[in-house]
């Protein structure tokens, strides 16, 4: 079977946390991104996330004040993801499962347009309080996660992982 | 900016829950897929998810005893998604993250190699344990998630969602 483009997307994601180069993210770009993650699946369609992109230099310095990641001091462009708690029909929660989806949706809409990013997460719990304030977000949403948005600088470093056959079989698990 | 395939297949897709044409599906794409599924990041690389594919006409057999849902009875094969809670460098868990991530790879790929599929997750719970027992899965994971792979025999039918507005803002929460 032939890879594709959506395949060549996939498997060319990386994590990015090194420089940005200093070009603004078109907000059409930034739209489609947005759009990306809003079209991911949902438990029960609840539709737990939601984004908020940031491109206004004042508030990027804010942000970065507040959540000093080196790759978000040069990034044109962030995107903060919210979730929020809503039970499902079987009273279980999927709102991790959502912005997990709806995340990778827009990591790989990101590679697709040129851009890099890296899922920020457990570095964002300490200021997402703070994050969430700034943005205005209501006491019912949780700030779970920061992505840069832009052009890498430098070069991609891929983090090595386990042999297929490690993680994956046929008809058994571990065959 | 124009749209690419990657986009494309991000917006295309669409659960499904319909009947499977009787088209077995090439073992080469089944790699591709579960390639995507583990291709998705991990919090700390942690790479807490692992999948089983299952084509073997008995085993297929037995899984639709257990988990009779009615597009699994008519799938040419299905995919296993189980998960390991194993604690990150902060202590904290991101497998629900994890395997949410890797399972919207799996979703986009069979999109994109022209196939279609459904998350069923809440709906596993109840059978998982019997499931995982005929997977010959070790004690410390866990089955979280089901998907079939195949040929759609009947239209996709799309659930509304909430208008771009609603969920999505720039520079500010509901702005």
């Amino acid at each position: 079977m032939e890879r594709n483009q959506t395949l060549n997307t996939i498997f060319d994601r990386a994590s990015y946390r090194g420089r940005y180069k200093d070009e603004p993210v078109p907000r059409e770009d930034m739209k489609l991104i947005l759009k990306a993650g809003l079209a991911a699946p949902s438990g029960c369609n609840r539709q737990t996330t939601s984004l908020v992109a940031v491109d206004e230099p004042a508030l990027l310095e804010e942000i970065r004040r507040i959540f000093p990641k080196p790759s978000c001091q040069t990034a044109p462009a962030l995107i903060l993801v919210f979730t929020q708690k809503i039970a499902s029909i079987d009273g279980r929660f999927y709102h991790v499962q959502d912005y997990g989806a709806a995340i990778e949706n827009m990591l790989l809409a990101m590679k697709s347009l040129g851009y890099d990013t890296c899922w920020y997460e457990g570095n964002v719990r300490s200021c997402a309080n703070e994050l969430a304030a700034l943005m205005g977000a209501p006491e019912e949403t949780e700030l779970v996660c920061v992505l840069p948005v832009g052009k890498a600088a430098e070069e991609l470093h891929r983090v090595s992982k386990k042999a297929f056959e490690e993680r994956a079989w046929f008809n058994g698990y571990g065959r």
